[in-house]
């Protein structure tokens, strides 16, 4: 039986690649991606081009998979351009893999990869009970499959669980169609001390992950103990834009702060954050802010062999 | 500029198409469903028969439309027996109208018959801060795009009212892929005082709305006074099947009880129901059950001339 991997060439993706690799026993494991994603040194992995989009093809890309981690979305920034092609990733193709699943009732374990994104902008300390209020059309479609979750659960073959990301850091530079790009960004002017402007001020408070953990999280979510269909927050730093900057930049002074009112109350307005049935189930944030940054530069330089280590 | 009913060939849509008619003064109304609809006596109504599976025309469908009562649904029984097409109906055909309307830009009222299947059984009286627990995959699919309603009036275009509609009485004897069937055959069986066996018991407690006033509050909707993009429950009687029994029947003992454990918790445990949001718009139940029962026979009769008035 074999473990599919979705959205296996995106930044998260190829973290999740890598690390079952490096865990090894997972069995088969299956890439898949727009464009064939690499695949990691080891045996048992394959890779596979496929496009959510024709989901009429499915049977295909499914044969014989008992597991799934589903990265593949259209990221918030660029689902605010493309509303209707967004649906067609973020909306119609989790749906219908889990109708497929549930139709063939070959038993699935599914780990969806949601977002702090169903959350919204709220000043109050979040948590298990928190009310999902999503503000944009990303968070939206990831509540729309949050909420698919229990119902294929309660009708039988497939076990799910959703796992809500927070900001991972640090995507490759770039566009992304992410519009809290900016989080990412900060890593890799980090990493060269080179001068950056941000979009929100130093008193901007985030919640992030080092796509390592993100990625060990989502394994983890493939064996974890919890209620069959739950969606839950991942656990994740919270820490202050300004405290990033002090920790990394030897002159904090290079760092520019010229706030974006939307992206400020989009992403730089997290309040504190308790996650006690992810925690409870073991699911991890970085252990610290000093082992997030030495895991993050650790990425950047494997990525790009030609930054001096 | 056009009003646009969908689904009405369905129960609720022809009392919706009818009360239009009587009032009057809405201009040019537009009725579609999968086979073209009766037209109401009276000028400016045309009727199409339109697939709402095939999104791709809609362009045809929407022109010229700048108001919607989007009624078209797979109803919750026959959602868990074809979950991939049903999706296609409940989830994909409104989420492309509003992504048509959004992208082209023009003014739009959406109207969205939402359901109380997005609640969920719940012990708890229910009100409007009551948190959403669909229970069934119709349920989930309707809470789906009361999500989506927000975001499309964020961007916009759209000024849009998802209006969660209770048990509506009395729809067609038949199959209508209505697990909750049995409380309007209860009406069709009183009207001519014959025998019945109900799956829920004497004490289950039901929220029921008139056909018409169900068709009274969706064109309220139209121009009632609410944030955009909110959902909310229309306010409804609070009523147990004991008591529609002894209104309804001159010897309740015609009436068997053989309550089947599921269709109880699904439909026979509805809670204390108050409305404070959608009564301050102006939305109304039936005046008493009296009323109720008044409304649902008359148009019972209305449909079915060969019984005696």
């Amino acid at each position: 039986m074999t473990l599919l991997v979705t959205g296996a060439s995106g930044f998260v993706g190829q973290e999740v690649a890598r690390l079952l690799a490096d865990q090894g026993g997972h069995g088969a494991v299956r890439l898949t991606d727009r464009t064939a994603p690499p695949i990691p040194i080891g045996s048992g992995f394959d890779a596979v081009a496929f496009d959510l989009a024709a989901t009429e093809h499915l049977d295909a890309l499914l044969e014989g998979v008992d597991r799934i981690i589903h990265l593949a979305a259209v990221p918030g920034g660029a689902t605010e351009q493309v509303p209707a092609f967004a649906r067609r990733i973020n909306v119609d193709a989790p749906l219908a893999i889990l109708e497929h699943l549930d139709q063939i009732g070959r038993p699935c374990r599914f780990v969806y990869a949601s977002s702090i994104a169903i959350l919204g902008p709220t000043p109050s300390p979040v948590d298990d009970e928190t009310m999902p209020a999503p503000a944009t059309l990303y968070g939206a479609h990831k509540r729309m499959i949050e909420i698919a979750l229990p119902q294929f659960a309660r009708r039988g073959s497939i076990k799910s669980v959703g796992l809500r990301l927070p900001g991972i850091v640090a995507r490759p530079m770039g566009p992304s169609g992410l519009a809290s790009a900016f989080m990412s960004d900060l890593f890799h002017a980090a990493i060269e001390q080179e001068p950056m402007t941000l979009p929100v001020s130093a008193e901007a408070s985030i919640w992030i992950l080092s796509g390592r953990q993100a990625a060990w999280n989502l394994i983890h979510a493939l064996h974890c103990d919890i209620e069959d269909g739950r969606s839950l927050t991942c656990p994740a730093l919270h820490v202050t834009i300004g405290e990033l900057v002090q920790q990394m930049f030897s002159d904090a002074a290079k760092v520019h702060h010229a706030p974006d009112p939307e992206l400020q109350r989009l992403f730089g307005s997290q309040p504190a954050l308790t996650t006690p049935l992810a925690t409870e189930a073991g699911f991890q944030s970085d252990d610290s802010l000093e082992a997030l940054i030495a895991s993050v530069f650790a990425s950047i330089r494997a990525q790009a062999p030609s930054i001096a280590r």
